[in-house]
């Protein structure tokens, strides 16, 4: 006796399969373009349907359609190819109804290059007043006025549908540090199973945002620093095929080599022809060690929270620009610096700016430490294309940490 | 019997006396382009060692070398042609040493453009938070630190000379209002007084700043709301012959119709072909008014304070941007409106960006408010020039205060 199978199901499963099997689907595609020989780093290309993105890439955040302090015009004038956006607070504010009526995110916020949407998964812990984990999803009361929501795998995707990001990454559990490997295994199995629901609510919008552009959806796996936990996770989450895959769990608290154990420990077993991503992190050091292990995609508020405290980056390490010993310099706040602030203005003007609270002490500080950190994901993606990536590490390492002006240490 | 005057001296006072009957001095010079047939509103140029200013002129203030959350670039982009600085505020921060090691304010802040700075007469009683007049100067406390200060006229000079604005103004005693008649009259004589000290203190620098720009001090009018001093003060100050003239002690909160007899007295007795300055005013309605009566030069902090506090002028009236009605308007702030902002960002994104309290909703409706501003001097030159004031004048009025969206009234 045969199985009778409706057409339309049919064709829907086919197409379903073949859809899992490629990642070139309307115009989201990744290539590696050069590797390096003595490391695991990598040079690629993402094509996204708002433009190309060169990696490995810094992502800078705009957690509420704007990065903080920055115009839209800031931001493509620093060659910023792909920014972040919160799905937990554009959720929250301006909500839902008016981003549908907005047309999504880059329609709202007028960004025509890429962006990617996280998953609230991080915030839901760590900012919302409580919160309630179960199979179902996350109750979770807003940090703004305490009303009550509930974020479901299916719930996320529909937000990240509506706010058409060019990647929107899966709803995940993600764990703090320490975590009970009790704890890491019931949040990594319920994170892979959120995951096959994810993938399915993003099949049922074809894929696509409300607005019509195609969105690449990212895996995310957890497993805390157990490294048995981690494979598992990532052979699981693997399977289900992603376009995309992100190394959640890492960057909350724990020690710096659990943290590379765990990304060189999920990275040996991602497919090598799919961006890596390592979520939330982390210093100009961090990028390189993430870089150096195969990670082509990073996100941190630092360059940006750093500046607005006066904290700014620099070739030969980080100064803070409200010390009384910047008073009187009427140098740029690094000499080696191409950015508009360098170009424009003085360690003694931007110190006056951020001493009397002005906005735009604010503003230049924020452009420096973007650029600085857009510039080191340039420089390293330059010195791995031209072979060169283990002479570029030590000499801007040796400058950077060098930190011949005595300034502040990390 | 002779009387012995040894050269130099004679030299100087010939020189001395020759320089005060001409304006047309080392780069500053004042011409009157066209005027208005049916009203007393002028098109002029001012000549400045930094740059031409076309007025009737509208000038942002930048309190503390930066007017607030702009750039330096996005000051140009608006075509500001002059910006203000003031004198009580950068002399406590960043203080006179380090302005000076600097190279005075244009350099401090990199704004190649022409700059006035004001005396710190206002502010030293507004601000200050004890003061003291006598015939001396100001004795007053820093609203910083409580620290104690002395400003002479020949302790302003210094500073403004240091400062290097291209132009100066006098110190001079600010009359509330109510003043009452004796008070008006003591403080309008000493004013008359601070004057001539004023002139004698910038004639012993060369006219000229620290940094060897040279600058034109202008002189301040006194006399409250009483017509007889107005015009007695008018005359004294005339008499000393400065290359322009501001109009003090108006904007203070006296009734409307006090404030346009006194610039209208004042106004009447001014040298024609000398720049005529009417201090900390005010909404768009007043600049019209002003200019109707000959004004030329304008400041206030209206546009950029009240963008920060999410009111933005359109040519439809004042709105409030922060009001829910506005959460749904996917349009400019303003249709009409050819700024960075109303280009490219919609009502419903700022109005995210004030509610979130994102740096950016302060930045793009200040950018639009000073455009606004601008164009609206912009707009009242080019009708002078083309005999259309009047007409111009009706039409923007009908528009703006007809205020069909039954938006804020002023």
């Amino acid at each position: 006796m045969g199985c009778y199978i409706e057409p339309r199901f049919f064709l829907a499963i086919v197409f379903s399969v073949f859809w899992r099997c490629v990642i070139d689907v309307d115009g989201f595609r990744f290539e590696v373009i050069a590797t390096d020989a003595g490391t695991h780093a990598r040079a690629g290309v993402l094509h996204t349907p708002h433009g190309i993105v060169e990696t490995p890439v810094f992502m800078p955040v705009g957690t509420l359609g704007t990065v903080k302090t920055l115009s839209q015009q800031e931001l493509r004038d620093l060659d910023a190819r792909i920014i972040l956006g919160n799905t937990y607070h554009l959720y929250l504010r301006p909500g839902m109804d008016l981003m549908a009526e907005a047309g999504g995110l880059h329609e709202f916020m007028n960004w025509d290059r890429a962006i990617l949407t996280d998953s609230g998964g991080f915030q839901v812990h760590s900012l919302a007043d409580l919160n309630k984990i179960t199979e179902e999803g996350v109750v979770f009361q807003s940090h703004i006025d305490g009303s009550t929501h509930l974020f479901t795998p299916e719930k996320v995707i529909e937000i990240e549908h509506v706010l058409g990001a060019d990647i929107a990454m899966m709803f995940d559990e993600c764990t703090p540090y320490p975590s009970s490997r009790d704890y890491a295994q019931v949040a990594g199995e319920r994170t892979v199973r959120w995951a096959k629901q994810c993938l399915d609510a993003y099949d049922g919008y074809g894929r696509k945002s409300l607005a019509g552009h195609a969105q690449a959806l990212f895996g995310i796996v957890q497993g805390s620093t157990y490294r048995d936990l981690r494979e598992r996770f990532t052979e699981e989450t693997v399977a289900l095929n992603f376009p995309g895959y992100a190394i959640g769990g890492t960057c909350v608290g724990e020690p710096k080599e659990d943290t590379w154990e765990a990304i060189s420990t999920v990275v040996s077993i991602l497919p090598a022809d799919r961006p890596h991503y390592m979520m939330g992190s982390g210093t100009p050091e961090d990028l390189i060690q993430g870089v150096m292990r195969g990670i082509d995609m990073f996100d941190c508020v630092m360059p940006t929270r750093n500046a607005r405290n006066g904290m700014v980056f620099t070739q030969r390490g980080k100064l803070s620009i409200r010390a009384a010993r910047h008073a009187r310099e009427f140098e740029p706040l690094d000499s080696e610096c191409a950015c508009y602030t360098c170009r424009n203005y003085t360690r003694a003007y931007i110190r006056h700016l951020h001493h009397t609270r002005e906005i735009l002490g604010l503003r230049l500080s924020t452009i420096h430490n973007v650029h600085f950190y857009l510039n080191l994901m340039r420089q390293m993606r330059q010195a791995i294309i031209e072979g060169e990536f283990a002479q570029w590490q030590r000499t801007f390492l040796n400058f950077y940490k060098g930190n011949e002006d005595g300034e502040i240490q990390e």
